[in-house]
């Protein structure tokens, strides 16, 4: 008689949300707390989703044309100073390294928090000619921020990320730049890849990134109906391009400042997984992100079974699907099976020596749950589309969350009163106002975004019948 | 009459070597200088071969079984301590946080230089059982070494590498999986993609990684005849295992420390192939190492030139070719014709209006250099085999460099003078020693690695026919 996989060891979402995640993080095995307060150590398998991760936007990222550089991790000091906004908004998150080779610095040098000011250092430099532009260019790599509320992936001292930085001729060619990667790049890979339902909005001024002219976001309902916001697009106007003396000659002969964007997104994303499609049960990885899509268990260790795992592998892995095959049978199986559930892996095939006998496995699904026995010489039809299923079943679960705990009201209080019981309002902005933002704060509540009536960005902070999304958000 | 390709404006090698190096640096755009002294700034063509170093790299990495996590940049400073000889070796290079989030910290924070002091502390709670070995671990990571002679890719404050941390239960399976790595990874990248020819051998007990029970490394000539070393592969015995009580409970139920290896490559290999296969001209880059392995150029901006070169960059990109179409006609035709030289794409297709009407192209070939026109429907069937030549080209010049400027010397005055003159020594380590090593340095030689006289890898520092390689390094 089989091992059954039993219920894995985490407090139920019902019970305690947050406790619910952590458990999650750590039985996973995605990531463990780091000794620097508020850094994290992100495990393989954690890692693993990031890579996947990377590897969706940085394609994205080259066909949008930006090519990917490299800026220092320490930025003297007084760059930071330059843009009078941005360093009001940063200065409290510092790092700041004061000794280096044994000796104190002249000048004091931060760890960068973002790298705007160090980027326009340079770009000042490689700007010259109108020939020059557009230049877009990403980096992936670690930033700090001293975190006083940490939370693994969410709120991190340390986080990875890529940041884009770009710059153009005229503001109509940056603004819509901002828009196309806000579009093309986040918003695609989160619906398509992700499967997580996203609110592309406009930031109000008072929730802008620190030294822009506009932010745009996506915002995406978590499983406890609080907001995360996945992405940012900044334009960035002329502020940096100012500070830095970012120039460059027109065709007509006048120097004239560029035009900026920044745009990033980071290791919160995996956070954002978790929270979205995480059950009782563990995470529940899309498949189209998956590094492994399927695993094939060994139940037991005998000769003939672990052959045929190894068979029914390859004959998957040549149907295109991304296979592992666990035959660790010094293991107990119910110890495994329960693993790979807590970690999310789409597709069990479970084959003991009964099963073989009979030309079956039992295919156990995690994302819409359920397991069956299956003819073995059927699975390698069956997966592709499965997995399809599944795909679509996360990303349709997600929409329905959104659309089913999101309310349209007329007041401040109905709009706080809809986030503290774990929903969204929508609420007109001209009721709201900045003066109503401001008090959303006192009670928890955040405007997430302006959204046009039709779903789509506003142009403008002021468009008529534009509609703030309000929500508690992490 | 068609511009011709000038010399680019590079101080010749013969002249002055360093400068020749710091010119291609910046006129082929793969990086600047960053504003904290020793750091860089690595441009969008320089990165570009990071990222295909790392992707080959990466491929073999996992291919040995190990994977990708990420560990914190920022280490408690009392983790350095713990093992004594690595501290020793460390504190005088390290960056040190001693503010952040506004207040000074109570314990100050260092920018890691390495991280075997805190993976250490993880793998101690990962691994709990024989069943939790080999562990195998690798990240992409920055670091940071205070640098008092910096130079830009070869030694610098912050740098980019991978390092690899692995915990292993015996003394046998760490020795043989260093050993692995240091073949299957890091020779066989060298020696097959960067087209560089690499001496493996072990370091002098003097030139160990501090912490290290045996390092193993991979060193180059250089084209002025110094030396570098390319990578190196540590075996770290129990010494991290027994300061962080890194230990497991074996079969047969006892508690064992476990052996563990370390091992690192930089984007110093940048700079190796920089000065490998660079010339008066500008770089070469391999092909296979190539994000660009051929560029199409239009001449001219006409029409049927236009659409002549997409076609054939079509063409070439259906026969596996990685090519890029430029035609960026609003730049003459010879300042691009240099920039392409001294950026070392391996093959030019240029493509004029009278080429055109004779069915022809010239093709100009970086590596072995020489031009010539060939016929468009050609192209397709010649290339690949042309970038494989080049490919192997490379390989052997860099091993004719190396065999045609090594002596075989008997006394550490004729090492010296050998290395004073542009080339390495060989010399029995028997006849040489830790006395004669410790005096080579006056001379501003090392011995860079012992080799046996078969040219394997000694297992010991003193087997007997040991050969000591001396050289001045990089």
């Amino acid at each position: 008689m089989r091992a059954m996989a039993k219920a894995p060891v985490l407090t139920p979402q019902a019970d305690d949300f947050p406790r619910w995640y952590q458990d999650l993080i750590s039985k996973a095995e995605l990531a463990d707390n780091g000794p620097v307060r508020g850094t994290m150590v992100i495990r393989p398998y954690g890692y693993g989703l990031w890579e996947r991760m990377q590897r969706e936007l940085d394609a994205r990222i080259k066909e949008a044309g930006a090519q990917n550089a490299y800026f220092p991790l320490l930025i003297p000091q007084s760059y930071l100073t330059r843009e009078a906004e941005h360093v009001e908004g940063f200065a409290p998150e510092l790092a700041v390294v004061t000794h280096g080779g044994g000796k104190e610095l002249e000048e004091p040098a931060v760890v960068r928090p973002t790298s705007e000011t160090i980027v326009n250092e340079y770009f000042s430099k490689w700007v010259q000619s109108y020939r020059d532009l557009p230049l877009l260019v990403n980096q992936w790599a670690n930033v700090v921020r001293w975190e006083m509320r940490p939370r693994v992936f969410l709120r991190t001292t340390e986080f990875l990320w890529q940041e884009g930085h770009t710059a153009h001729a005229t503001y109509e060619e940056a603004r819509d730049y901002a828009a196309r990667i806000h579009r093309d790049v986040y918003a695609d890979f989160m619906v398509n890849v992700l499967a997580v339902d996203v609110t592309a909005g406009r930031k109000t001024p008072a929730e802008r990134f620190a030294g822009a002219i506009n932010t745009l976001t996506l915002e995406a309902m978590m499983g406890d109906g609080k907001a995360l916001q996945m992405a940012t697009s900044h334009e960035l106007g002329q502020n940096f391009a100012r500070a830095f003396h970012t120039q460059y000659l027109s065709k007509e002969g006048t120097q004239e400042l560029v035009w900026q964007t920044s745009w990033g997104s980071t290791t919160r994303m995996i956070g954002a997984l978790v929270m979205s499609h995480g059950d009782d049960h563990g995470l529940r990885v899309p498949p189209r992100l998956a590094a492994v899509q399927a695993v094939v268990l060994a139940v037991k260790g005998d000769d003939a079974v672990l052959a045929e795992v190894r068979r029914i592998g390859d004959t998957l892995r040549a149907a295109g699907v991304r296979v592992h095959v666990d035959d660790r049978t010094d293991i107990p199986f119910g110890r495994r099976a329960v693993d790979w559930e807590l970690k999310g892996v789409p597709i069990r095939v479970e084959v003991g020596p009964r099963d073989l006998e009979n030309g079956t496995a039992v295919l156990v699904r995690r994302i819409p749950g359920g397991k069956e026995p299956v003819r073995i010489d059927a699975l390698a039809s069956l997966l592709p589309a499965s997995l399809e299923e599944d795909q679509a079943l996360l990303l349709r679960q997600s929409r329905e969350r959104r659309q089913s705990r999101t309310s349209d009201v007329t007041t401040a209080e109905e709009a706080v009163e809809a986030a503290a019981s774990g929903g969204w309002a929508r609420i007109p902005w001209a009721a709201l106002g900045p003066e109503g933002e401001a008090r959303l704060a006192e009670r928890a509540a955040t405007v997430r975004c302006l959204v046009a009536e039709d779903g789509s960005v506003p142009d403008t902070d002021d468009a008529p019948g534009t509609i703030a999304v309000v929500a508690r958000a992490y």
